[in-house]
C-alpha cells in the first residue's frame, strides 16, 4: 500500500478501504508516513468529506492508536458527556454530582484548557487541596463508593488524535467536520463509556456558528458513536452569549455550586436538566426522559447533588468548607464594577470577546505554558434580554492587576444595549439522536 | 504573514496576493515553511485552482528563487520550445538545426530523461565524443557562430520549482494545471528565451488524455508568457500512439537525421515543419507562418538543416560521420523482428506500454540513479492506419539481452490489428495563441 495512492483516491472523491485508513492512522502514528503526505490528506479529505464507514473507521483507528481505559470494574452503564466548548461552560462541575446522585456512575477523565479559560481540571485546581491525579485503582474504586471521580487525562490515549490535530492545527484542516468528529469520538470512545451525551454549542461564541452547521457536526457525532456500540445522544445548545454569568475559573466553581444549591443561572441549570436527563435515562436509571428530568430536579431541592459534590470534594482530598464560604477558593486582589452607559435591553454579548478579555486578565492560556490565574474572570449581571437601567453594573471584573482599561473597554464594546424590546435566545437548538 | 493564513485563504476559494505567493515560494525554498504546510497549499490550489495572475505571480517567484539565463550576448530574439513529453519525442534534436538554419538563435538547455527513455542530453550522448558541457562563454559564443548549441542544464535554475514539483510527485498534487503550468514556464522563462513555442501532447500516451484538458494547459502557459513579455504560443500534437517509428535513444538520433535528410517519418517532419514555422515567425525571420514554412522546407530540401546539425556536432566535440554512417552510433547486439499474427488495419498502438516496453530494454530510467543503455528500443514498422500482411513486420526489437519474451509480448498485446480500414488520426489538434 502506498500513501501516494490514498490521496490520490480521497482526492478523487473516492472512499477510502478500512484498511486504507489504518494504514495512514498507523503509519503516521509510528512516523513512517511522513506530515507532508498527512497533511495533503488532510486537505483531500476537507474538500471530498469522508462516509459515515470512513469516519468511523477513522474514529476505530485513532482509539486504536494507543491505550483504551477499562471500566468495567465499575458496576453501571458509564455515561460521559462531553461539550464542543464554549464560553462560561462550567456544565461538568454541576451536571456530575447531579447525575451522580441518581445513581449514575461518573468516571470522567478530563483535560486543561487552552483559550479563554482553564478547563474543568484547571478549575478543580481552584478547590484548595482538590488532588486530580488518581491511580486507576482509587478512581474506580471511588466511582463505585460514591459515583463519582473526576482526574486529569493521563496515559497515552489516542496519541494519532494528538498527531493529526496537531497537524490540523497548522494546515487549515480544523474545520472538516469527518475530522472533528473523528477526533472528538475517538477520545470518548478510548476513554470507556458506554453511553456518550454531546453537548454542541451554536452561535458566535462556538466553533459552529449556525444551526446547519451543529447539526451536521452532532448528526456525524452520533452516527459514529452508534455505529461502534456507544447509546450517543447530541444537544444542540446556545453559545451566542457566555454560559451563565461567570467567567473564570474559581468564579465558575462558585456559580456551580450555586446552581447545586438550587440558585444559580437559568441557562446553566436548564442546561444541567436536558444533558443530564438524557445521561440518567441512556444509563438506565429512570424509564423516560421526562422521570430522569423529576429525578435531577428531586436532586436540586433535596440537596443530595451538593451532598455528592462535598463528597467528591472530600474523596479527592479537597477543602470542602468552599461549598459554605465560597470566599476560601482564589480570591483577585481587585474587584471593579462597571456600570451601564445608557439604560435599555442587552441586544448582544459578545461570547468570544469577553472570553478574550477573561483571558487578559489571565484566566486562560495563550499558549500551552502560559500560566493560569485561577482568582480571576468576569462575572456579567446581565444576560441577553434584560432590561439594566443606567449607571446598573453590567459587569464585574476580578482582576489581580490595578489597569484594566482595556478590558473595560473591551467589555462595553461587545455589551450592546439598544431601546427595543428584545427576546431571550432559546436555549436548546436541538436534539440529535441519529 | 503566517502561512496558515495563506493556506485557509485558498482553501476558502480567495484570491493570493502577490505577496502572499512570493512570501510562500521563498519561506519554501528557504526551508522556513515546513514541507507540511506547502503540501497543504499545492493540495488547496489543486482544488481551488489560481487566477491568470496567480498563476503568473507563482511563476515568477519561481524563477526569482534561482539563477536565471542572460543570453542578451546572443544576436537576435531567441526562441525556445518545449513539450510536454510523451514517447518517441525526438523533435528537439532535428527540429533544432532546421530553425537554426534558417537564421533562429538556438541556445538551449535540456535534460535528462526519467521514464520510457532517454532526455534529449542523453540522446545526444549516443553521438560519440559529443560534450553536453560548455562554459557560458562558450555556449554563448557558438550559438552566435552556428546559431545553434545545446547543453546539460547547470547551475541553480528555479530550485523553488525543483523543491515543489519534488513534494507535488509525493502529496497528490501532480495533474493540477496551475502548478503544471507555472513549473513549465518558469522553467522557460529562467532559461531566458524571448518567445517561447509550446508542443502540448494530447492522447493516451500523453499527461493530458483529452484535447479539452490540453487545450486548457496550454491556455494556462501561453497567458503566463504573454503575461511576463515572451512571446508563446502552443500546439496541441497528437500522442495517441509514438511519435515517428523509433523509440530508444541512438535510433531516435537516427531518425531526427532521417528528417534531417527529408526522410524518416511523415509525422515527425510535419511536427517539425509546424512548430518550427511558428519559431521561425516569432524570431522574426519570415513575415508569416507561410513563409517560414517554405523556409524550413527549403532548409530539408537543401540540405542546410543536415549542415548546421553536423556544425553542431562537431562543434560540441561529436563524431559528425554519424550523419552519413549511422552504424557508428551504439549498436544493440541483437534485433528481432516482430511478425505480424494476423493481416490487418492497424487500429491502436498504445504509446505507454510501447515506452515501458523500451524502458525494460534499458533504454530509460526507472529511477534517477538507474544507468541507461544507449543503444537498445523499439521501431515501428507501422503506424495507426497503415494495412499489415500477416508475417510481415510490425516492429522491431533493438536488445542486448536475448531473452526478451515478455517485450515481445507487451509489443503484441499494444498494437491492435483489425480488418476494417482505419483512419489515420490528425496529427495537429489545435494552435493556442492567447
Amino acid at each position: 500500500m502506498r500513501m501516494v495512492d490514498i490521496i490520490e483516491k480521497k482526492r478523487d472523491g473516492k472512499e477510502l478501504s478500512t484498511e486504507e485508513i489504518q494504514f495512514f492512522v498507523k503509519g503516521y502514528t509510528e512516523g513512517t508516513i511522513p506530515d507532508y503526505q498527512a497533511a495533503s490528506l488532510l486537505m483531500a479529505i476537507y474538500f471530498q468529506d469522508m462516509t459515515e464507514r470512513e469516519r468511523t473507521d477513522l474514529t476505530l483507528a485513532m482509539v486504536e492508536s494507543g491505550d483504551t481505559i477499562d471500566l468495567s470494574l465499575i458496576e453501571g452503564i458509564k455515561c460521559d458527556k462531553h461539550s464542543t466548548g464554549g464560553v462560561g461552560d462550567k456544565v461538568t462541575l454541576c451536571l456530575s454530582p447531579m447525575v451522580a446522585a441518581c445513581g449514575v456512575p461518573v468516571a470522567k477523565m478530563s483535560g486543561r484548557g487552552l483559550g479563554h479559560t482553564g478547563g474543568t481540571i484547571d478549575k478543580l485546581e481552584s478547590i484548595p487541596g482538590f488532588q486530580v491525579e488518581l491511580t486507576s485503582e482509587q478512581f474506580i474504586q471511588q466511582v463505585n463508593d460514591i459515583k463519582m471521580a473526576v482526574v486529569s487525562q493521563s496515559g497515552n490515549l489516542t496519541p494519532a488524535d494528538k498527531k493529526i490535530y496537531a497537524l490540523r492545527d497548522v494546515t487549515g484542516t480544523v474545520p472538516s467536520i469527518p475530522l472533528i468528529a473523528s477526533s472528538i469520538m475517538s477520545k470518548k470512545i478510548a476513554s470507556g463509556a458506554d453511553a456518550i451525551v454531546l453537548d454542541v454549542k451554536v452561535g458566535e461564541g462556538a466553533f459552529m456558528k449556525t444551526v446547519k452547521e451543529a447539526e451536521e457536526l452532532a448528526h456525524a457525532m452520533v452516527t459514529i458513536g452508534n455505529r461502534v456500540g456507544r447509546k450517543t445522544i447530541a444537544i444542540l445548545s446556545d453559545m451566542s452569549q457566555p454560559l451563565g454569568y461567570a467567567v473564570g475559573n474559581a468564579l465558575e466553581v462558585k456559580e456551580a455550586i450555586d446552581v447545586l444549591k438550587g440558585e444559580g443561572p437559568e441557562d446553566v441549570k436548564e442546561l444541567c436538566l436536558t444533558l443530564g436527563s438524557y445521561m440518567v435515562f441512556l444509563s438506565g436509571k429512570a424509564p423516560s426522559i421526562e422521570k430522569a428530568r423529576e429525578m435531577l430536579k428531586d436532586v436540586l431541592n433535596s440537596g443530595k447533588g451538593l451532598e455528592t459534590f462535598k463528597a467528591f470534594i472530600k474523596a479527592q482530598g479537597g477543602n470542602t468548607a468552599i461549598v459554605d464560604h465560597p470566599k476560601l477558593l482564589p480570591q483577585a486582589k481587585y474587584k471593579i464594577e462597571i456600570p451601564a452607559e445608557q439604560s435599555g435591553y442587552i441586544k448582544k454579548i459578545v461570547a468570544n470577546e469577553i472570553g478574550v478579555a477573561a483571558m487578559l486578565l489571565g484566566a486562560g492560556r495563550e499558549t500551552k505554558d502560559s500560566s493560569i490565574d485561577l482568582s480571576v474572570g468576569i462575572v456579567l449581571n446581565k444576560k441577553v434580554g434584560d432590561f439594566v437601567e443606567k449607571g446598573e453594573t453590567l459587569a464585574t471584573i476580578y482582576s489581580n492587576k490595578e489597569n484594566i482599561e482595556e478590558i473595560k473597554e473591551k467589555i462595553y464594546s461587545n455589551i450592546l444595549v439598544i431601546n427595543d424590546k428584545v427576546d431571550k435566545p432559546a436555549l436548546i437548538k436541538g436534539i440529535i439522536a441519529e
